[in-house]
């Protein structure tokens, strides 16, 4: 019956918590949207693979050799959440973070860690006037304070001495750099924000300066200003309609993409993508929330971001209208939320099965 | 006339832009603050420094080591702010932070970087229900990535490697540690919430948390949470209500002050102590904003953040019941302004001599 579809070999990770509640309705998605595509389109082919909190419990492995190996042949990742009970004695910090989710994105070299936010119609907005926000934070994913670079000395004395390193080089600042300007210059304002710390962070700070400073040239429509983190914080709250697209390290990503989600009403509706933009290595695509243990098991997480990062997903393996459909669905079913009035209280399947119903459209 | 009035030997920098301004309106509350002292009390003795961008540009010097000596002799400082026109050619990033104000801090051991943070009578926040905030952020002050303690190699090329390291000490972290939960048992609520990222900043993250763990025996009355930054961010803008004291390392410290000072209404009303608790050198006040070239010189400036400070600076040097009434004064005034109407544009001295004359009584 098909014709010459292609699969889309995709390694899911549903994770721990709500991660797997909100992975199902990503894929039932995700299944719907590639219908869209024809007999000529893409067959989903999911493999699951089981990491996280309970696996490490289980067998105290993480993210085995000949699991990353395996992993590494797909098209992309789905992920849902990972990470246990805040506090669990069993878990010391990191050992999930570094281990799994980091690891991932170093060794697949994700180095375009993609986060859109924008205020979905009808959601609520913890800031009074927000404005018309809509901008994508292009984070740094492979350098930076993340690459666990550092140690300690005379652990757990009085004497303890405990470094990290910030590793920033010009190959990794450009390429991220590069990509950041042409998705400006790919938006309708055109405008790319650098977010850092330059009057503090000298050496990191000048490199970034410098590349932003030398790629420009290449993006001539593209205006470019600068922020101070801190500065940014501010803006967030009082004009986050200034910005467009801002580019920054791995760890002022990471504060400035929660601020974010805060402000646009909330981290059930942020998706990111963690991108390797030379496909030598597949991308991954997850929510920016967490495992959530506290509501697992009940079937009342949003899993509307697990589904905004198939859109990101269907974007990044050329399926830009389909993409688009997934985007739309979810426009339309929160415009159709908030019509309906406040308070409605929807089950994670529910969710899922009216963003499918539109994408089937 | 006078009885033993003792000296408050003052070590002033008035600093660039906006900084002598909010200067002038802070010493002339100082002044009326302490004449509520009495007789028995305290002379205001200050000495100017000049220091800042002006006399970089200048003379080239940020802080010869003679005037560092001398003002190492005073009893507090008052410092209003430093700092040119951002992109100025003339100022490389961080001359000025690093060789004056980051300087000082280090040099005088200005261990505890104090930041309150409330919602002043009738300020709007620009969040829709902020609740009661009233909340102080114990910044660190002369370690984590604030050190300069990093470089780089083939700096202009494309193999520019360039690093930041991040210092951690068990002692620098114990003794901040100590004197943000004191702080903490002494407030109504007693509750601490210690900010870091020990989920990727493993070595830093375990000294924190360890020493926040074996100081807190000592204050068995302060309740105690853990918030990663990234989630910090969140609450701040969705539940400020929730934090009482934070406790955070220096970078941390910097993004969420200026964070808190934009969600209680702007950096205007930020007031900051650079303390050293252990009196082995001066400590130093200033208002969290910067030098504003862009309103500089147009008597527009609102001093409240630099005057904020001073009640600050007296708490710290003993004069609780003068401090008390400069903060007293502040909230009085910006009642009388909300009840005034919107709008209201006062100039810089104006709001120096409202308060001044408050505090007068
Ligand atoms: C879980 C953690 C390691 C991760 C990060 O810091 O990148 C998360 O906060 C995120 O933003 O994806
Ligand atoms: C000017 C700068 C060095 C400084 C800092 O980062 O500490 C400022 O932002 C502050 O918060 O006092």
């Amino acid at each position: 019956m098909n014709g010459a579809e292609t699969s889309l070999k995709l390694a899911v990770i549903a994770g721990d918590g709500i991660g797997p509640e909100v992975t199902d309705e990503a894929l039932k998605v995700l299944e719907v949207a590639v219908d869209r595509l024809g007999p000529d389109g893409v067959k989903v082919e999911p493999t699951r693979y089981d990491l996280g909190a309970e696996r490490y419990f289980a067998t105290g492995e993480v993210l085995p050799d000949s699991v990353l190996a395996e992993i590494r042949e797909h098209d992309a990742i789905l992920l849902g959440a990972v990470g246990g009970k805040p506090g669990d004695p069993r878990l010391p910090a990191g050992i999930l973070e570094r281990g799994l989710l980091l690891k991932l994105r170093f060794e697949l070299d994700h180095y375009v860690n993609l986060r859109p936010s924008r205020i979905f119609p009808g959601v609520v907005s913890p800031l009074r006037d927000p404005g018309e926000v809509d901008f994508v934070v292009v984070r740094e994913g492979t350098e930076g304070p993340y690459t666990g670079n550092g140690g300690s000395i005379r652990v757990g004395t009085p004497h303890e001495v405990a470094t990290e390193v910030s590793l920033n080089t010009a190959y990794g600042v450009e390429r991220v750099v590069r990509d950041a300007f042409a998705r400006a210059s790919r938006r309708p304002r055109k405008k790319l924000t650098l977010v850092h710390k330059t009057n503090v962070l000298v050496h990191a700070g000048a490199v970034w300066s410098r590349l932003v400073a030398e790629v420009a040239p290449e993006f001539p429509d593209v205006t470019v200003d600068y922020l101070h983190v801190d500065a940014a914080t501010i803006f967030l709250t009082t004009d986050p309609a200034r910005f467009d697209v801002i580019v920054t390290d791995n760890l002022f990503g990471d504060i400035l993409t929660d601020l974010a989600a805060a402000i646009t009403g909330g981290i059930g509706l942020a998706a990111s993508g963690n991108i390797n933009p030379d496909r030598t290595a597949p991308s991954m695509f997850e929510p920016v929330h967490g495992s959530a243990p506290d509501i697992a098991g009940q079937g009342i997480a949003d899993p509307t971001a697990a589904i905004l990062s198939v859109s990101l997903l269907l974007d990044h393996l050329g399926h830009a209208e389909a993409a688009s459909a997934v985007e739309a669905a979810v426009l339309a079913d929160r415009a159709d939320l908030a019509a309906s009035g406040a308070g409605v209280q929807r089950s994670t399947s529910a969710v899922g099965d009216a963003i499918a119903a539109r994408v089937a459209g």
